[in-house]
């Protein structure tokens, strides 16, 4: 089985589920939520723009720059398939019951 | 949340998953089972044994060396634990329909 080393990286994988989940968000929620530094997002948020996978939408609110992200439908797809990965993998426990 | 990079690395999370599936494995079944080259099993075995979550046996059968391998109890509780927090993404992402 191949885990899609873009999508599977943990800090990247918690990205994608946010946003998957949440729909657009503002860098500041998207950092306060993981619990990650600004650069620290800002390189795994460049990583996943340059596979195409996030789109970022600079407005301005009150005047006040605000910078959201939210998942390309490549974006989805992507995750969605890695997370079928996953819980086919899940399965394979459950039905093997490996405390044996 | 915190994914063990230990077990979460792709490669080795299909070890985890195969040993915990299927108890006692020999090096080639391994090898084969999860289409691996004999090196980059032997690196990760060897990464999971410094950390204490594989144990290596090494027998002769038909006068043939035979090694085998099987998840520390600490490995199991590793791999375990690893997989609660990905079914608990799995399920954040179910209740919260990301499908907006």
């Amino acid at each position: 089985m191949e885990l899609d080393k873009l999508v599977h990286q943990p800090t990247r994988l918690q990205i994608f589920t946010h946003l998957y989940a949440n729909g657009e968000t503002t860098f500041s929620a998207l950092a306060s939520a993981l619990d990650l530094t600004e650069g620290n997002l800002a390189s795994h948020i460049e990583r996943m723009e340059d596979a195409d996978c996030v789109t970022v939408e600079k407005t301005f609110v009150d005047r006040k720059p605000r910078t959201t992200y939210e998942l390309t439908d490549r974006g989805e797809a992507l995750f969605e398939s890695h997370i079928e990965s996953l819980e086919s993998l899940i399965d394979r426990i459950d039905s093997d019951d490996g405390s044996a």
